[in-house]
């Protein structure tokens, strides 16, 4: 029988012994090999917390003491330890564990996170609201290196700094945000990680002025100037010391027994603390140390040889070679990322082209406004950044972007259901918060062949703010005749029928014209219709729509509120050309994790779903027709 | 003749000599005093800033050369050095000269602001575009410490500090933003403004060295190990510093002298530069040095005496009243404000609970998050905020407060038209930003009245986030019969009718009020709604008011994409119970500058304006009836 099998929470492991909690992080970081290689998962950010999490659960008392994960895909050590073990291999799966904290799920997840840099505000306001309560807990931050050069973090090190708060932030320091990190605060904790201390320093200086003679001397007075100004500047002089923090560290973060003394020193000073931890990413199974950017998250893959499955062509890998090719004919286009180089597709750009290649760190706001820069000059900006990530930049899309009409191009991938990361990483608000921006035209592909005329076509686009959305992953099985070309405003008839017309977004158009065909033998004859562009709409096709059909289908992979179905209703009511219209999109809810075609199911936006919801609005009108 | 009559253009002051530029700094303050008394407008941040923009000009040569004004409301200096002094009186005004930069208005304006911390982002696109271009000129960002604490500057400095791109950024330090600067940034630069500066130490270290003497000296080598040690930590010690910049200063501001030196050395630095500049907010005239806050922004006002015009009770200092009232009775309200506890009425709430008073600074997205981490805790957190700047926080609504379904409460103020700042600052994006989120209760007050009994209502609601906006100033001079209470998604009927239904949102109910009166005249006989609650709907109130009336016409000063009127036109299609429905609100543009009377009128959202949609809608339909 192992350790881990005796662990279900934390107080069975704050009796154990040294060398037993180093057994258990063998244990554990075995079990979350093993379980993930099933599952799929966030495995290399996990196995590089093991002991800082056991030296948490060690040290604080959970679920009274409050810990905020930042991102929070680093949170499964921490599950193991809180009593959901048992249910590891539900990891992701749909009604399964959650691939982030839930205060839903566990007392012992304190705060909901997905999206990064959110935790210091979180776990200040936890402080805040335990000062004004008279509690007495303690309260946890832990944020990753990379998660710091979101622009919230830093606003939230500002106001703690200068709080007197008791609030301990732990910074995980290991070099990558899901890539390699890029940006100042990062070169600067590589020198604090290769320097010597300040400590060293003062000693000298004590032994300097110790060793000159007092009375009446130059050079004593110069020494003691030197002493007091370096207290002043140097021991203050660190970046988080002079945003008001106690710095501790760096410390080996695989080291339990000093990250635990650390922790308890930190517990009793007063004020903000914070703690500087070095960890590996990927620590323990070498695969993920060698390659911790593809362990970051990774589907399932066979340990003996770190392989995963390999997937067929995906939207992203598409989009990296069209920019490729875009930017051999226009020396002028630039892309711009917000540290996904892979997730996005464009690592091969950022070799071929590392001049035109702008990796910004997680920092969508800046990456937006600075695309708007160059836009102002005259380049043309591809922003390729995941669509529930550009959610973060909405007042920049809008303020910096859309306002001036400038023509940067945001290529937003994971558009739609993204699946097992749940509902803190959906993309189903961009419709909704783009289309209603002026300025802004957003297109969608029905098939990836579609995808690579847009993106050609939209690299040449230069007369405004321009987005174009896709899912993750790859195509559906249907091909499609594909011999419409892209135009501005412009939709494709992609099936001609006559009762019912279906109106469908992006890959919706796949299942839309598979939920025709299931009409069809059901005596219903359909039209189906590739909306390209979300906004504007094509208002000729819209019309002979309305006029030649006796219902009218709206499917989108977006929020029905403020999505594209309710734009169709606006304009055809504004033209008095109403007829019956059904939306079919997510209704006013959020979308829980699962696999993307589970969620389609339960959501009724796969074929079955989408044919059923067709065939209960038109009642008895057709059937038996045909 | 003065010296600022021969001055039009930044030419006309490259060869003045320097007593002939204070002279010129003269006459622009009284200039500014003068025309800014009239026209009302930002007077202290321009005042604090003449000579700064003089040396600007001096030194470098706009446009060839870039400068990006953060925030951009002391961008009149800049204004009235090129080319654009003569139309000074038509400032803010419909048609007139903006209150910021702006790229449409002169090619001296080479990006539009208006929100705060963008500035860096956007200079350094400029930059970076210029080295892809081959081009040589200089990209100067003008930013506050104020606006420094918006977590995107910091990510732009992250960004910048570690490109070696030529880029200068200059911190215009008043030691305030809108009012006294908040967070651990500001406390730092206090401490940089009083404190030798390091080169002392140097001095020193260089003294000590050459006295020690040198060869087996153990005091030497000591002395030799700190003189190495504080040149890497304290040369590289400062905060700029330490993220990649070439920090000069501090430099008095007021002195063209010293200004147009550093600038001058500056340019020749390679990589970036920060300027630490120290201005006076509001400097030469009395008033608004004893009272920068007032005069940050301020309408027409006697020059002799500083005083306005006195305005009525305003939805802002309602607010104020209640949010004070409620704190009384509940020990768990808090209130928030990034950096306006002035303008959002919260300044004697500050006053009577320090401890529940949380300024974090121009922070909106650590505003939401903290406030979600208070509500976490069982606090009842109150945001108040204006609704431009919270399109900064969309996905912490969305990720950290709607997704956990936690009681945060959002008083969003200038929501609607805000008339004179213009596109960057109208509030008409937040129905269609909120409504779209699941969990969320959005209400609007149609008088002040029901203002009060909203706030009422929301502080002792629990049960999920809840928004409630409401307009810049005062009511109209309508008023209700204000018996009807507040009930979760229940409406009101104000005025009972037939033919027609007008529902309307907020101030909206006033204007469709009078429209109403005046279509009775007419012989138009209009039920008017006030639809209290813009999410949920009232679902048996629409489905009354579509069962009984002809042709619903909704009003709302809000974009009409993703608006009320769509949501309206959601429900009414998704029950088959579709009318002629007409929808009241801005088209898909954004709204210039201009008196918020004037803008009502252009986009006919006055009472006469309404009157005329209606009148053309039901075209002969119910003329001569009645």
């Amino acid at each position: 029988m192992s350790l881990l099998d005796s662990i279900n929470y934390p107080q069975d492991i704050k009796n154990l012994k040294l060398n037993e909690l180093y057994q258990l992080a063998d244990e554990i970081r075995n079990f979350l090999i093993s379980s993930v290689s099933k599952t799929g998962g966030h495995l290399a950010p996990n196995l590089g917390v093991v002991e800082l999490t056991i030296a948490l659960h060690r040290v604080f008392n959970m679920p009274d003491d409050k810990i905020v994960w930042d991102v929070g895909h680093q949170s499964y050590v921490h599950k193991i330890l809180t009593g959901r073990k048992d249910r590891f291999d539900t990891l992701r799966k749909y009604g399964g564990l959650s691939g982030f904290p839930r205060p839903s799920e566990s007392e012992y997840d304190s705060f909901s996170t997905g999206h990064s840099s959110t935790s210091i505000s979180a776990a200040l306001g936890f402080a805040k609201a335990r000062d004004i309560k008279g509690d007495k807990n303690d309260v946890v931050a832990v944020i990753g290196d990379g998660a710091l050069t979101g622009g919230m973090a830093f606003e939230a090190l500002n106001h703690a700094g200068n709080s007197n708060t008791n609030v301990i932030v732990i910074l995980n320091d290991n070099e990558m945000s899901i890539s390699q990190n890029v940006g100042s605060v990062s070169s600067y904790l590589a020198k604090i990680r290769t320097q010597p201390t300040y400590m060293n320093i003062r000693d000298d200086l004590e032994y300097m002025v110790k060793k000159i003679p007092a009375v009446g001397n130059n050079l004593y007075k110069a020494a003691e100037r030197v002493k007091e100004s370096v207290k002043c500047l140097v021991v203050k002089g660190m970046l988080f010391e002079e945003l008001g923090f106690t710095y501790l560290g760096p410390i080996d973060g695989h080291d339990i027994k000093e990250v635990s003394s650390v922790l308890t020193r930190a517990k009793k000073i007063r004020g903000p603390v914070l703690i500087h931890v070095i960890t590996k990413k990927g620590k323990g199974y070498y695969f993920a140390e060698k390659k911790p950017d593809k362990f970051h998250g990774i589907g399932p893959f066979t340990i003996e040889t770190g392989e995963s499955t390999k997937s067929k062509a995906s939207y992203s890998s598409v989009f990296g070679e069209e920019i490729i090719d875009a930017a051999e004919k226009n020396e002028k286009l630039v892309a711009i990322t917000a540290a996904m180089p892979d997730g996005t597709g464009l690592s091969d750009f950022a070799k071929r082209f590392p001049k035109r290649f702008f990796d910004v760190g997680i920092a969508e706001q800046h990456a937006v406004s600075l695309s708007a820069g160059m836009a102002s000059s005259g380049l043309k900006p591809v922003f390729a950044v995941y669509s529930t990530f550009l959610q973060r930049a909405y007042d920049q899309v809008l303020h910096d972007v859309a306002i001036q009409n400038l023509p940067v191009m945001f290529c937003i991938d994971r558009s739609g259901i993204v699946g097992e990361d749940g509902e803190t990483h959906q993309g189903v608000f961009d419709i909704s918060y783009l289309r209603t921006i002026p300025n802004m035209v957003i297109m969608s592909p029905k098939s990836i062949i579609e995808f690579r005329k847009m993106l050609k076509w939209g690299f040449m686009y230069n007369d405004s703010p321009l987005a174009i959305r896709y899912p993750r992953g790859c195509d559906g099985n249907l091909s499609f005749n594909e011999e419409d070309s892209i135009e501005l405003g412009k939709w494709e008839e992609v099936k001609k029928g006559k009762d019912i017309a279906i109106i469908a977004v992006g890959k919706m158009v796949q299942h839309s014209l598979e939920a025709s065909k299931e009409l069809e033998s059901k005596g219903i004859n359909s039209t189906v219709i590739n909306a390209k562009f979300i906004k504007p709409l094509d208002k000729n096709m819209l019309e002979y729509i309305y006029k030649c059909h006796d219902i009218v289908f709206t499917v989108e992979d977006n929020m029905i509120g403020g999505g594209f179905g309710e734009s169709v209703l606006e304009y055809i009511t504004s033209i008095n050309s109403y007829k019956k219209t059904v939306l079919i999109g997510y209704h006013d809810e959020f979308i829980h994790h699962g696999s993307v075609d589970k969620l389609y199911e339960e959501y009724g936006l796969d074929s079955k779903g989408i044919t059923s919801t067709i065939l209960k609005n038109i009642k008895g009108d057709y059937h038996g027709r045909g």
